[in-house]
């Protein structure tokens, strides 16, 4: 499974591919950060993205695109920007019929480190250590990517499992 | 001046077009909503609106699409998808060179009844009134994009003002 993972953001907007199945080592095809510029308009910056990430997908044709779920506990501000950006990245996915997932900052670290709480330096080892790298790709937001493909491709065979019993469940309920 | 108000939502999206200029009699082109439904994955749900949004800019040729600038007080759940379908109208706006501008709910309840406290029937009632219809647009979100619209048309050129100060600042300030 090739998967792109996008770590949101307006700023940076951290990118990176993985090819690879749960249980076998991975591969990382690419890494990168998507950058719009601060003082830029808000319209522009999101076609920006738009433009970064369609590229993204011309070279890589992901099989899915795995984007963090978007909180908005932390600072708004950043947060609004967060979610617009997301929101770039899921429609990019969408309008070409490629799945997207969503996957909370604590399961991704949950996934790479075994710790819902792990600090960014150790997501970096593991993403590194993982991908059988040199070093941690900067900046953070590239490792992140990184390790939202990861976590994706391993936690997807549980969530596919999950998401069949669901259909069955509800094409049971249904009357006909 | 013709300009898209646009409400922004994910299960419904306010879209209004309205003409005019500051101090005349205004003009409503169109008013409605772009929906998608609730149960539907985001991605999709994101395409949808840039659907929407892409058919009525298609239709009415605005010079300008002002949306409601988000915050993040509110209800978190209902925050974030507000941003998400503000960046898809944002960016569909961007995408064609027509510029984009943000008001307040405060400033465009302050716009079209006095006090930027009003509530939904107010907003409503004076929509009606200043483009002389029959009976307020229903849904709310349909008559909050056309105060939105009436909002940018009247507050536009104190903006243009300001900008052009700010512009004429920062070309003195900068050496050459």
């Amino acid at each position: 499974m090739r998967v792109l993972g996008v770590d949101p953001g307006l700023t940076r907007c951290g990118v990176g591919v993985v090819e690879g199945v749960a249980g076998r080592p991975l591969t990382m095809l690419g890494v990168g950060v998507v950058r719009t510029p601060p003082d830029a308009e808000l319209g522009r910056r999101l076609v920006a993205i738009e433009q970064g990430i369609e590229q993204w997908l011309d070279e890589h044709r992901p099989e899915c695109v795995a984007v963090e779920r978007v909180f908005s506990q932390h600072n708004v501000r950043t947060v609004m920007g967060t979610a617009q950006a997301s929101a770039v990245a899921m429609l990019c996915a969408a309008r070409r019929g490629i799945p997207v997932a969503l996957h909370t900052p604590s399961e991704v670290k949950a996934a790479v480190t075994g710790s819902g709480r792990a600090d960014k330096a150790q997501v970096g080892a593991m993403v590194t250590r993982l991908l059988r790298l040199d070093a941690p790709p900067k900046p953070a937001d590239a490792a992140d990517a990184l390790a939202l493909a990861i976590c994706h491709i391993w936690r997807a065979p549980a969530q596919n499992r999950l998401q069949q019993a669901v259909a069955l469940h509800a094409s049971k309920g249904r009357t006909p």
